[in-house]
């Protein structure tokens, strides 16, 4: 099978991720790159990683360049997916990486995004409860937000066994690169480096809907989400630490270790090792570790992603697979690129 | 009046910050300088930044090379305090950057550190309540953790007044040189850069306990905190989410307000503004800022510290000054260095 | 003596390290600061780290919010120094950390910024030979280029004595404040945190001609200088090595020793150990090594120095001492903040 | 074709790359893994990026474990590939990623290593002139240094041609990787986070014979190589600075495309472009630009290297690719990991 692809939004981090994976799949051939303002230029000259791809040219992002795919990829701001996708048509496979359809509460969207609501997408992320089925055969996915994998992937185990409170708190620390390319004052690298800082609190952050809605699907009812996120001084990854009250004497290894078992992304690390960002650096795996605090009966479980690949791009072909019918990892790897 | 020192571990990153701390201090002269391995070298091989200390040679940590100074600081790994101290004499003052003395509860140090408790000391962090009288006049200082400082100060205004539940979460994302100079395979560059980690997660970390003490005496009751940090790449600078829910109407914001208002380093950024452990680099400042998450009514309060400044040699110059009758602020700055 | 000053662009990372640094200094009074684009905003949106400056109110950079101060300090970009400069008045002591004034050749001031020469003014570099004695009294200041320092102060004592070839080569790695808070794409955190780029390669950065100027004078005759600067991942710091084959048998230690043996800024290590960057961060001192490649028999100087601090804001309080008759090392610190 | 291969050495860096690239290549099967001091423990607790073989017991390195594979990779420390080698048999491929075998002149070898040379093997550069055919149907390959395959790639078209004077600078700003995974203190993070230093100056570091001994071969006169190395806070990447005086009046952009011009891994980026590290992270190319001095007439050429891929693991899997007939790219990719 050969599937024809192309990525709109090409010159920014997450179409850059999507073609360094594309350019690994084995099924797929790379057909238009498109971009907004940097229509018109070669890519090497914003991804100069992609030398397999340096002279192709950038096109503008229009109905008519990403016409005649069998997939196509779209990395844009948010508001400009449900627009661009109206017009591909229904044969057309289309991989939202932005945030306009994964809000399945259209009250929800217009407080935390603004404007009308355009509906929601199968949800990417296969390993939620029937989050595999959601996609087969779908013409159309909402690629999950990077603190919402990680974080919903750490916590839906104890929520979907109902040991713990329905009241957790998430701290995830993040690498810049979520912020994306946009050279916004207090990203640039003086900035950055050698600080540290926490934004969106106390619920202000757009993620933090997105992560109770995965929660409160899994748990059947409303759970409450503390999420605060801290920017750290790295390119890539996100580490979560994620806790709550355990409500059960069952043991919370064993919950996550069958939850797990069979899936090809999701590692809980062997007792006594605890994840890092750096050991999932361009890899599509998850790694999780967890803990029982004696003193307070708490669970806390720690994970580990990359953003911009299984946060991202890497969710992305991963639910491209499962919608048309290819094997789940194909074109994916668990190997992180490290130290 | 001019206060003759000494610092036992000039060579670590504790002993360098007192040195550089101490060097800008207008009522000390700098004395004896010790190491345990380092003796017999020149101070410039360990601590190049110290160009006026260059050709000081380090003396052996005994109570000989020790004697005859006013103050005393030790900057030793844990259980070498107590045997230094007792052969330094009452008249000194001894300001312990280490472990040995912070905690009341002999069965918790043992619990946590091994061996026999040494017994505790008046401790070094004089924003808590009542804790600046119980410096004045003191010969005996146990420095407080870095971790412990700033989660105590992030917090214990909203326990002193009763606002919050006894069940706080405390995620603190810290540099590096809190684990000290040593050339552990996860501290070395390689594995740092471009890497998060968790470590000492559910209650393991030994910093847990002192948390804990303080809030509870803060409470008068026993408060549980469940404390994670969190290993990110950068040299210095700790950066503390702290949270729990809201148990009062009364704002939060009146509530550290009131707290702070007279304190020279703790401040309470003007609303809108997050602190960053870049802002505070080199100082003896916390910058504290909070929000209500409403939907959940939980509070979250994030503050940011120097862990070598604040967090290790500013506090015990800071409590030096207090104990010894100096204006509280001499030699220490609330200006950091950024970028 | 208090003297009561100014700064213009106060918001920038010049302005910032001047208010660091002066903030710092007995026999100084801080007036007006000023800005551009962010005048009416208080400075503690821009600078947190300035805590005791924090509810300044930036005023607009013009003649008027800028007189009655006796030193004003410029911290523009290039082009408005000259503007601002005639308006001030020949009383004023004006200290120009741009461009504008450090070129002595017309035709290359043109060549290499553009636009018509403003006129050069003493030159901020007292260690340089005669830099001392030509500040002394003067009202005007041109504050020298931060490669343009570690680079002369590299090599100006083998040239002053004639010890190598007038053809030497420097390739100076510069972290990234070098470049100013601007928010350019290639700058922004993700883009420098893990990488390495050289710019301005073969002479097309406007450095060149400064150092070319400067070690020129210093030989009497011109020397032919390779300069490329290397951007890498840190804030603040620049590492220089230079080159230049030996024609002499002299010993270049010697040289060394006898030029910077009464300077308190410029420290010749003791044989063994290497300059870092991270030994002067914040501090005004350059820290240098040397060694002769014995099959080559070429000199290589390898020097540290903070770009903001002796590269920029402390040459110009450095300067400003020297011309109102302080001594030189009034408010400069030779320590710097590590790790 | 399935090659059988082991690697010793494999809970190093070096062998950490090793096995990240031979997960990928198509025609491998990994065998014994070796190690010294970590032999007993799972691969996991030393290299958590490689799931894939998290599980692997270590072996201890002996000739007895690495018996019975095609390929033997070492990765080992200097001295003891030899030993082992000599085990080996010699229908056995032995690529080694260690220093023993690069040097050709046993004088130099014992100047800079100390001991008896054990003679070298043939060099795994295949892009230098001749290096190609030298691998074909070879057994033992010896591993270029990180250093000397930048530098040399970056220069030997110019010395091949004849267009400069045999006197050449590099200044090579590298990660942290590059010293392996030793816990020496100042490769420590708190000590390489936010500096910069220079090592093994003025002919000091053991690469420098390699980087001559590449280029005289080239020249086939001796060629003198000033070349110094600078650390930078980042864990992989070397970014080279080289420059020569031009000594002829040819275009030196058409001599590197012709020399480079059919390499798979060796780009001459467009003109206005420059290499970055973070381009070629985890990728096998080599990214180049050059520019001419007009003032001076001095070549200058930048390149940029992963130190790990291309510059050990990478050029490992290459020269075995082309030892025993499989396509010279397999399994290796230009696509590097970025932001």
């Amino acid at each position: 099978m050969t599937v024809r692809i192309a990525v709109a939004g090409a010159s920014g981090y997450a179409g850059g991720e999507l073609l360094r994976l594309l350019l690994a799949h084995p099924e797929v051939e790379i057909g238009a790159l498109t971009a907004g303002g940097n229509a018109g230029s070669p890519l090497g000259e914003h991804q100069p990683h992609l030398l397999p791809l340096a002279d192709r040219v950038l096109l503008d992002t229009t109905a008519e360049t990403l016409a005649g795919h069998d997939v196509v990829f779209l990395a844009l701001p948010h508001g400009r997916s449900a627009e661009i996708a109206a017009q591909l048509g229904p044969d057309t496979l289309v991989v939202d990486c932005g945030a306009d359809h994964r809000l399945t509460d259209a009250a929800a969207w217009t407080r935390w995004y603004g404007g009308e609501h355009a509906g929601s997408w199968p949800y990417g992320l296969p390993e939620l409860p029937g989050g595999r089925e959601a996609l087969v055969g779908t013409k159309r996915v909402a690629v999950p937000g990077c603190y919402p994998t990680v974080s919903s992937l750490a916590l839906a185990p104890a929520v979907a066994a109902g040991i713990i409170e329905d009241d957790v708190t998430v701290v995830a620390v993040s690498g810049t690169s979520g912020a994306g390319k946009s050279s916004k004052p207090h990203l640039i690298g003086s900035e950055v480096m050698g600080s540290l800082s926490a934004y969106g609190v106390a619920g202000a952050h757009r993620h933090t809907p997105e992560i109770t809605q995965n929660l409160s699907a899994v748990a059947g009812r409303e759970v409450g989400v503390s999420f605060t996120p801290v920017l750290a001084p790295l390119p890539r990854g996100i580490l979560a630490t994620c806790s709550a009250r355990l409500t059960s004497d069952e043991d919370p290894r064993a919950v996550y270790e069958k939850a797990y078992r069979d899936e090809p992304f999701v590692h809980l690390l062997p007792e006594g090792r605890w994840p890092t960002t750096a050991a999932v650096l361009g890899s599509n795996a998850v790694q999780l570790q967890l803990a029982v605090d004696p003193d307070l009966r708490r669970l806390v479980v720690v994970a580990a992603v990359d953003n911009l690949t299984k946060g991202t791009a890497g969710a992305a072909v991963q639910s491209m697979n499962i919608a048309i019918g290819l094997p789940e990892t194909t074109g994916l790897s668990t190997v992180g690129v490290a130290p």
